[in-house]
């Protein structure tokens, strides 16, 4: 396992997982599991409004372990990790701090735009420095890979700065990792938004069921210009169309409605009962597998459990090279002279 | 012991101490031991150009235990400890910089005119968040004191504002610690600059032999105005007298010293001289405790080492009751309905 490159990547625990996840995300995972070695990441110290919603992080930390157990994420193969209970994430950001200025933080785009979103709410100290945390997220288990959002690309620009500059003071620590953006980057929300979002409440959780993913399919939006079956009707930047594109397999079917509806021979009905179709033939195994672990979480624990012991060991593994590489072991390094006479009296 | 208050006060790590910090700490802190449970701290993650100058750092770490145990810090009464060792004051300062504003640091008053003195500088993330760091490291032991400069005033009331929030949101954890200034706030320099500074090069090091302390005070800076020992003198903001009244015991001496010079009966060359041997006095037991512990390093390590492994006892301890309010303790908490039905399919 160690031969393999190494994959860090993760979510912060706001809730259940939907559509957009798994499409910007998850998929990719399940696919890079068996390459690489991979860390996926519960970032609890990362939720934005943590000091308000505890209770909410408490449940979607078992909920994202829920979700990723259903799409088939395999915690024997990759690594679980709660990156509040490996306490060495604080250390490693605590140090990285002293290398990395202010100013490149505050021109951080991405953490710009997020904090302008704060408005009059104050924004607290520790999402300001969010990103030094996702720094020492990446850079714990010297990771090589990065699958991430196109938005938390600065963020690996970021790292890959810092790690050059600590490989060049002290010694080559850390690898200078790659981002790797998913094949959906960004879905749009059933109501037509630019993101699929819990907040927005436009989502298709991975968890809902068949009847609520008719239903939410059924009050999609769809082309605003097209009042009959018979218009023509545009499929580019229409909703369901693009869902159709990141989900339904069956390419010729997709072809075949996108003709038709250009040319006013189907009907928004027909359109959406197909993707619905296709949604619940991704999501059946999904499901099946979530209702088996929600009456075993004890395994849910294990998952857990096992995933961040064995990231710890990873990480205490990366602070004794950074102890090293730094000379910070004080006590192992006492003064030179050190039987020296005394130098005066 | 446990039934003492406890005390956290300490120290950063930039080089061997000297008057400033005799008389504006460690004189206080060695009567303080004997009432308190203290812990000094050795604050090497805040040195503020920590990254440029590790080796400094490294060896200051062991000039400050040998001047702590030179002026009568007793490691068996207190803990001596290094911030670095206990990774928990990372951890806690993770947490607590979700309940601060990121404008309560911005308007510390103290950070403010710091950060002004890197100029053109880059600022690290680090020396920015600093104060927080340092607001979990009084929260850390659950000090009810902290022997402070005057400046780091603006510092205790920050953590006593956050233990409040703290126990208010959660659980009664952290007593609000009362600051403590000590007798000599502030000790002007050899040249008469405000503050004693290494890096105005304007002390008299603790470790300093008697010659060396001779010649410094010989080329102390006095009254200005005065050019013979005849003229009349001022004794008001003249450093010679400033240290008279700050280390010579003999108040006798000293008022005497003072009325001759107002009338100009007493040159500087007999002022200086008793002011020397005032010092020499107080630095004399100082030199030979110091001179023991050169020869016997292995017991400055002990200090280090046991009292850092005991305030991590307290650490872990704190950690606990933390995790424990907030509840994130998440592997003890699976959610609601662990034995439900699967809700659907």
């Amino acid at each position: 396992m160690s031969e393999r490159k190494r994959i860090l990547t993760g979510i912060r625990p706001t809730g259940a997982l939907h559509l957009g996840h798994y499409a910007g995300a998850l998929e990719n995972w399940i696919r890079l599991q068996k390459e690489y070695d991979c860390h996926f990441l519960i970032a609890d110290y990362q939720v934005s409004d943590y000091a308000d919603n505890l209770e909410r992080v408490r449940e979607s930390v078992w909920e994202v372990a829920l979700d990723w157990l259903a799409v088939g994420l395999d915690p024997e193969e990759s690594c679980f990790v709660i990156e509040s209970l490996v306490p060495e994430h604080a250390e490693l950001t605590t140090w990285l701090s002293w290398f990395l200025p202010l100013g490149m933080l505050q021109r951080n785009p991405t953490l710009k735009s997020e904090m302008a979103d704060f408005g009059k709410k104050s924004v607290p100290v520790a999402f300001f420095t969010y990103p030094v945390m996702q720094v020492g997220n990446i850079l714990m288990p010297r990771a090589n890979v990065v699958p991430v959002g196109e938005d938390q690309l600065p963020h690996i620009e970021m790292t890959r700065e810092l790690a050059r500059r600590f490989n060049r003071q002290f010694k080559e620590v850390f690898p200078e990792p790659e981002g790797l953006v998913g094949r959906v980057p960004r879905l749009v929300g059933l109501d037509g938004q630019a993101k699929m979002s819990k907040s927005l409440n436009n989502t298709i959780q991975l968890k809902d069921d068949s009847d609520t993913v008719a239903q939410k399919v059924r009050g999609m939006f769809t082309d605003p210009t097209r009042l009959r079956a018979t218009d023509p009707g545009h499929v580019e930047g229409n909703p369901v169309f693009m869902y159709h594109d990141a989900f339904n397999p069956n390419v010729d079917e997709v072809n075949d409605l996108k003709e038709r509806y250009l040319h006013g021979q189907v009907g928004d009905v027909e359109v959406k009962q197909k993707l619905t179709t296709a949604l619940n033939n991704l999501l059946d195994p999904f499901r099946e597998r979530r209702s088996y672990y929600e009456t075993h979480l004890d395994e849910v624990r294990d998952a857990l459990e096992s995933g961040t012991a064995r990231a710890r060991v990873v990480a205490r593994e990366t602070m004794e090279l950074v102890r090293d590489a730094m000379g910070i072991n004080y006590l192992n390094d006492p003064p030179r002279g050190a039987d020296r006479a005394t130098p005066n009296s």
